[in-house]
């Protein structure tokens, strides 16, 4: 059942209001409101501080630096700017500072692609702020609330970095509709006429499964030649056109690991914006147990039993594997998979 | 439960092979082998043959072309001229004309998209041959086997017909992989580093689910503008980045009915090759009742009785409305409500 946990970067901490994007009266109005809160990006990174005490009892380590309309005024004023609207905070307060634009009581948020680092301008006000250096493990340590935003920030601003130009005509595009999508500058081009996708930010459906030896007892896991020494985790694969998701479950696992898969039970999906992918977790039970591994795609695949799942999950025994942290989608499973009855 | 039925366009009729994709000489050899089935592709729209006795029971009535290499020679030479392996025939049998190509007993399939009719050309050999004027109707009268192969190879020269562009530089790009890998053609364009997915082919996941009345007894169903008269589906929606199957269902019903969700269950999902989608069928438990209809989306929105149901689905009478055809998931969810208890 999906109910009980949920994953890292899956909540919706904003409400997005789509129909505003296309408001640019509104949008406009909530722009220079001081009650509007901006998140800054240089590279697909956030701006963010680290907690002074790091690592203590539960607080995320990183937090999001949350800007205000006078500290990014002339960043949005730049051309190279990416300016995209994310939404509304789900419950309507009554805002600090009163202002027209403010009468809906509804607190807005953006997301802000700069293309030159602006932190100089920044440091002036933000001092302790700084920008990730990485995706990971940074964007993994934040708060439940601000990994949703993040989640849906990162992927449209990864879009447009990659999409600036039409892909149909290879013309440049303008972005519309608060970000959410890019036209095409080319009279006649036709990505102008007709619903295509060309337009709009795209999302990679991915499958993540975890496979079940027929004995009910053990699992598959595999290890790619990039990951930590003595870390397994479970397979995953991009969903190929004209595929299901229960097709790409089988293809996947047989094309990695040669094990051949029966029944497929979808569990639960978790965004993951890096750059914009869709995974969708699956328990999958194997029909086949030899093990062949595609040494294109990963360098190793075992089956572990539940029992010495058990020693690394919840006793830290690390002797004879880890798994990927609790933020993944690929840790959620393997603990729901100890939680459940193995015949699906 | 999934089990008991199958989607329309689901089937995998052909083995992909996808490890084949990047050994050219076993493409070259295959390409002209007399066991080969080429499908052939005018605007998206496959050349196809109409059954002798349409509509004569169970049988499809509509049939794909299987033409050999020597119907298609000419056009593979064209510069203008798509070719995608799609997969090899997954039983392997004694192969008609034994070649040394043809050691390994596998029948491979290649689509050929053409950018020019070469109807002409095809009438002398197949005479009752023509391409279809649009998708619909015709798509959807295929068999179940090769409804599956279409909605592969439609999808990947759908992708091919509005990617030719880079869209990271705006650059021409080069088909590699047999037609599953797009490559950008500019030295130092950042899509030729890293892993990125604008060199793959775009499958865009689209919520689309049926929603229960808290009651129980009722399910809500929309209208575009544009359906048949009196024909009502299931609400859907394209899934935004950084959201997941559940909130993204939450989301397009608020949005378009303004009707409140809960629970939320995935039931099956269905590649829908127009142009590239994946549809992921789910039943999803009502909160709140009233109707708010998004006018830019729909024109209307309504509870039906399960009894309104059944007299449409299985009675035919259609005085009050009807669901799409059988070969579409919201059918197949309407009917999977209609067969199982409503409380998820
Ligand atoms: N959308 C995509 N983004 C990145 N890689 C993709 C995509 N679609 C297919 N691929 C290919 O899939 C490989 C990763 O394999 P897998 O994740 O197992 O499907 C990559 O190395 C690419 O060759
Ligand atoms: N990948 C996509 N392809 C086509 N339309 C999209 C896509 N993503 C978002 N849209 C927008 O979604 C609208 C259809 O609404 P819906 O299917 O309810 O999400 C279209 O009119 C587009 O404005
Ligand atoms: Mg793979
Ligand atoms: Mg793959
Ligand atoms: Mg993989
Ligand atoms: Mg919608
Ligand atoms: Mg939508
Ligand atoms: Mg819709
Ligand atoms: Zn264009
Ligand atoms: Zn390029």
């Amino acid at each position: 059942d999906v109910e009980g946990h949920e994953n890292y970067f899956s909540r919706e901490y904003l409400d997005r209001r789509c129909e505003k994007r296309t408001d640019s009266r509104w949008l406009k109005g909530k722009q220079s409101s001081p009650n509007t809160v901006y998140l800054l990006f240089f590279n697909l990174n956030p701006f963010v501080m680290s907690q002074p005490e790091e690592l203590s009892a539960g607080v995320p380590a990183i937090r999001l630096c949350r800007l205000r309309w006078d500290s990014v005024e002339e960043l949005l004023a730049d051309p190279g700017t990416t300016l995209i609207f994310l939404g509304v905070e789900k419950q309507t307060k009554p805002l600090s500072e009163s202002s027209p634009e403010d009468e809906d009581g509804l607190a807005a948020w953006f997301a802000l692609g700069v293309d030159k680092c602006p932190t100089e301008h920044l440091k002036l006000q933000h001092s302790n702020g700084f920008f990730l250096k990485s995706p990971r493990p940074g964007l993994l340590q934040l708060s439940e609330n601000e990994a949703g935003v993040i989640a849906q920030a990162r992927s449209v601003l990864a879009w447009h970095s990659r999409y600036s130009f039409c892909p149909t005509c290879g013309s440049k595009t303008i972005v519309e509709e608060a970000g959410y999508k890019r036209t095409c500058l080319k009279e006649g081009c036709p990505s102008l006429s007709g619903i295509h996708n060309t337009s709009y930010p795209r999302v990679d459906p991915v499958v993540i499964m975890l496979v079940i030896h027929p004995d009910g007892n053990q699992c598959l896991l595999g290890r790619k030649k990039t990951f930590p020494v003595g870390m397994f985790s479970c397979l995953a694969g991009f969903i190929e056109p004209g595929e299901t998701i229960e097709e790409a479950v089988r293809r996947e696992v047989e094309e990695e690991s040669g094990v051949k898969v029966g029944p497929v039970q979808y569990v639960s999906s978790q965004p993951w914006p890096m750059p914009s992918s869709l995974m969708i977790g699956c328990l999958a039970v194997a029909v086949s147990t030899e093990i062949k591994v595609d040494e294109n795609e990963i360098e190793d695949a075992r089956w572990f039993t539940r029992q010495q799942v058990l020693d690394t999950l919840l006793k830290g025994d690390h002797k004879v594997f880890t798994v990927p942290p609790r933020q993944t989608i690929a840790h959620q499973l393997v603990k729901h998979w100890i939680g459940v009855n193995a015949n699906l």
